[in-house]
């Protein structure tokens, strides 16, 4: 994927002002000043203009100071995620409370993963399509815990073309209605199956947590509940490859609990993200639906035996939370991180002169280096621009998480090399010196170090992860380990109760039961209950089933072993990043 | 681009039973018997099912016959068009009225037209965003034309969360209003511009035309009026290529006249196209927006000199109209006919065998041409299904509007060639025989194949438009070829009110004031007139352009010479195709 931005225009456009301490903006640009940025910047109106050097005193005037400072991670989490969206230019408010504006650097992410998983998802066979935005409000009533689960979330069309409308529309905030809707009418035969579709498109979700979103949606059909089954993990599959492989994400995939199961689905497969404040995000999720909606909607089939019978369904998504994972993943105090097979520009070259007279050498070598990697496939951008100076743009192009940058100044020209910097490792550990200009050796060069940036950010956040998790035997245990911040994993076998008395006594979750099991017997740290089928790491999963669709309470626990267990922080926890805009706005 | 759809079942998937006259359906598959099909067979219920030649009676049963025939073209263009969404299976009715479903193949099109603008809006600099999709119902107050102009296309959500709302949110219709709100925020200096955005979204226009479509919008600020008039140009410039090039419809580019100038726009510039039905479409538009919006939007800027100045802006979009387009302009009795650059399939391997020996050999051959054909970059998909028959398959592909199709028998395997049929040249006439197999040779082949289709849609579609363009020097011949079914094309300086009588005593609209003006001096039809201008081509964009800003009348006279006029159908220049199907299912 190639994405073209015309950033430097963009980037004067898209900075804010930032004017808590106008005075103290006047540094000189050559230095790389950070200092904290106060919350309250987002909304500030006065200014303090300086260009390169000059500075310009009238107010709303006409180019502001860009202060690439960032709260640091470590002092408030919150406030630095702020910051880098702020100031990374990602996103900013609408105008409506609870909506998001994606600016184009934030919009090439989730085109990026778009593309990747376009690709992924046409080769495992399935088709785009569109569905419309607006449904009947009769459509939610039908499948009784999706109503319970959604009316909290619907933004209702009472009005249309000036008139009160016989029927109320509503703003689908998700489709299963609308497809199993078209579904009655698609299918017939057990001879169409398996259908596959996928949509990417804006998801409402107003007045819980974010107003709206965009995503990535995938619907299902099958013959029988183990294509369902086995599609549902295929997908869960798809997005773990997904986050590891591209997002440098080491995502811990895994099944629901009940309790935070999808509304009118009989399992929710997800993958569960650590942030870098140790808080869990819930990246990606794959329901299988049983026959939940083909119940409610009639959706029927002739079988071979001539039989009618109810389809089994799945769905599946992922959406622009994904970008805030990356946010909070990878993130440092001088801002975003992107691993390089997500980044929209992999390489920023960076011209260095004092004299005038180096100006025309040194732009030449920067182009030429830029074209002979742009020919390999590599994106990369110039920042060639005459109104900042270096240290300006090392800042920049920093805060952006560009993972790699050239260096290039009257020295490096005449020894034809140039020197290469690691967004990854600070200062001068991350450089290296008289690379040779030579566009097979610079381009080779520059691919290993593309490739080692992405396992070692991938090596890093599981490292991170890892030491941040406990192992817990006992109730007691659990509750140091979240009261620490950590994630808790441990046996478990016990009830809905139980797990809401945790979550209502610690603040912690059930994130998931992770696919990987550990192979020693444990007891449940709950009930002291030998788990039965621990030796058999996905017995949980039918277990889940039978309990699920049957609803009888008698069958009231989990037959798996772990789970991770977390203080689920409602800010980070929520879609990236509007509804703490939304706090910090209010 | 490369689509892979798994067409075998979706195609078996969405065919939907054809049942007005059940007894006529059990006709042999061998044969390709055509004919009418009601219009109301979309609702149809019954079903008769037929597989391979085994009837299968029962109602609602397993596999639906599918009657590839639609109502001939001549005989009722707009039966036709139906029953080419329906059999082709690009759309299908949404729950609400007024809204559709795009299936797959028509989807797949639609992301052929993104695809290619895509790269093109890159090339000329233009990044992608995300808008949220509501607004407050004070933004469209905020510009008095454009209020005016979509206060009757308004979904006004009231209820959000169960609760009412203190303010109303607007499902907007299109983003002029939200764009500015975020420029006053962003737009400070002189040095950010030009600023160009763009989009790919739903469109909202509830209970005018249709509910919601697809379309890109692009939004672009400037510094002066020049530059937002090149980019303006530069835009429909862009349209006009695609139109062209890619979909082989010879659209005629120029300006709206200001009684069809977009709703608070200084200037329309627009593609017109010339459908089958000699109905114009308007396929794309791009606007001149001056100051309206940011003076209603106060979105100011500093300019060189220190004064504050409003942006300049322009605002263009193209939708999924484009897809009706390609299909009226270009299909025929047998269905959908898709030139080769757009196809998401453009080239079916349908192997033919009757004896059971010859079946691995040709299934073998057909699969090695398939394998050949896609690694040379060509859309190709081998229809392999044991079920049909091979005429049933040459219909079915037909229908799709597959630009070509290759025939593989076992003669064929013995001699080591193929059987080529175009899909624009019916009959014996548009196949040859004895191709051969060898990857290069046939690569080659189908390559020019293609290439000759594309060129030859176009010449054919250009010649039945200028055919059907008729040059007229007075009122009295203009009615006559408006009566006649044709295109008008004179001098033209008459008022806004001469107009409005054109189109109220004939039902003719001026569909553009074209780019390309005639040489010669010509006296206006209405008026009599000389038109004191004509030599200059494009001196009516300019009177244009004060005319409309000023909103004076003494100024109420076009300067331009030539326009076009046809009688427009409501019917057809609407969106694809929901007005249509709606007008049907009431």
């Amino acid at each position: 994927m190639v994405v073209s931005l015309r950033l430097p225009s963009l980037s004067a456009l898209f900075s804010p002002a930032i004017s808590r301490r106008p005075s103290s903006l006047l540094r000189c640009n050559h230095h790389r000043v950070r200092r904290p940025v106060c919350s309250a910047s987002f909304s500030a109106q006065s200014t303090v203009s300086e260009t390169n050097g000059r500075v310009d005193t009238q107010t709303q005037s006409s180019n502001r100071v860009v202060d690439r400072a960032v709260t640091p991670r470590s002092e408030d989490f919150n406030a630095w995620y702020l910051d880098v969206i702020e100031q990374a230019e990602l996103a900013d408010y609408g105008p409506v409370r609870g909506t998001m504006v994606i600016r184009p650097y934030g919009y090439a992410i989730w085109e990026a993963i778009q593309d990747y998983l376009n690709v992924k998802f046409k080769e495992t066979g399935h088709s785009n399509m569109y569905f419309p935005q607006f449904i009947p409000y009769s459509f939610i009533e039908k499948e009784a815990s999706h109503v319970e689960g959604f009316s909290p979330e619907l933004a209702v069309v009472t009005i249309g073309g000036g008139k009160e409308l016989e029927e109320k529309l509503v703003v689908r905030p998700t489709s299963e209605t609308i497809v199993n809707h078209m579904f009655t009418q698609w299918i017939h035969s057990y001879r169409i199956f398996p259908l596959w579709l996928t949509k990417w498109e804006m998801r409402t979700k107003p007045f819980v947590r974010t107003l709206e979103f965009l995503w990535q949606e995938g619907h299902t059909a099958h013959a029988t509940p183990e294509e369902a089954e086995k599609e549902a993990i295929q997908m869960i599959d798809v997005y773990t490859k997904f986050a590891y492989e591209q997002t440098a994400i080491p995502v811990i995939a895994g099944r629901k609990s009940k309790v935070e199961t999808f509304a009118g689905a009989v399992r929710t497969y997800t993958i569960e993200a650590m942030m870098g404040d140790r808080k869990a995000l819930q990246a990606g999720t794959s329901h299988n639906l049983g026959q939940n909606f083909s119940r409610a909607f009639q959706t029927q089939f002739t079988d071979e035996s001539g039989q009618r019978q109810h389809v089994w369904q799945t769905s599946w998504a992922v959406s622009t939370r994904f970008v805030g994972g990356i946010i909070m993943t990878h993130g440092d105090d001088t801002g975003l991180m992107l691993p390089p097979k997500i980044a929209p520009i992999q390489v920023v070259i960076t011209p260095i002169w004092k004299k005038d007279d180096d100006r025309e050498g040194v732009l030449n070598a920067a182009s030429s280096v830029k074209e002979a990697l742009q020919t390999a496939g590599i994106r990369v951008k110039l920042d060639d621009s005459d109104q900042r100076t270096p240290g300006w743009k090392f800042n920049f192009w920093e805060m952006k998480g560009v993972p790699v940058r050239i260096e290039i100044g009257p020295r490096d020209v005449s020894s034809q090399t140039v020197v290469i910097c690691r967004r990854d490792v600070p200062g001068k550990q991350g450089k290296v010196f008289g690379i040779s200009m030579e566009p097979s050796i610079l381009e080779a060069h520059i691919k290993d170090k593309l490739d080692e940036i992405q396992s070692s950010l991938l090596e890093k956040a599981k490292s991170f992860r890892d030491c941040n998790i406990v192992d817990v035997s006992s109730y007691d245990e659990l509750k140091v380990a979240i009261s620490q911040g950590k994630w808790a994993r441990g046996p478990w076998s016990a009830s809905d109760e139980d797990e809401l008395k945790v979550k209502e006594e610690t603040g912690a979750t059930i994130r998931c039961f992770p696919f990987e099991q550990p192979q020693d017997i444990k007891t449940c740290l709950m009930t002291g209950v030998l788990a039965p089928h621990f030796l058999f790491s996905h017995i949980h999963i039918d277990t889940g089933i039978s309990y699920v669709i049957s609803g009888v309470d008698t069958t009231n626990y989990y037959a798996s072993l772990s789970f991770y267990i977390t203080k689920t922080g409602s800010l980070i926890t929520d879609s990236f990043p509007v509804k703490q805009l939304w706090r910090r706005s209010t």
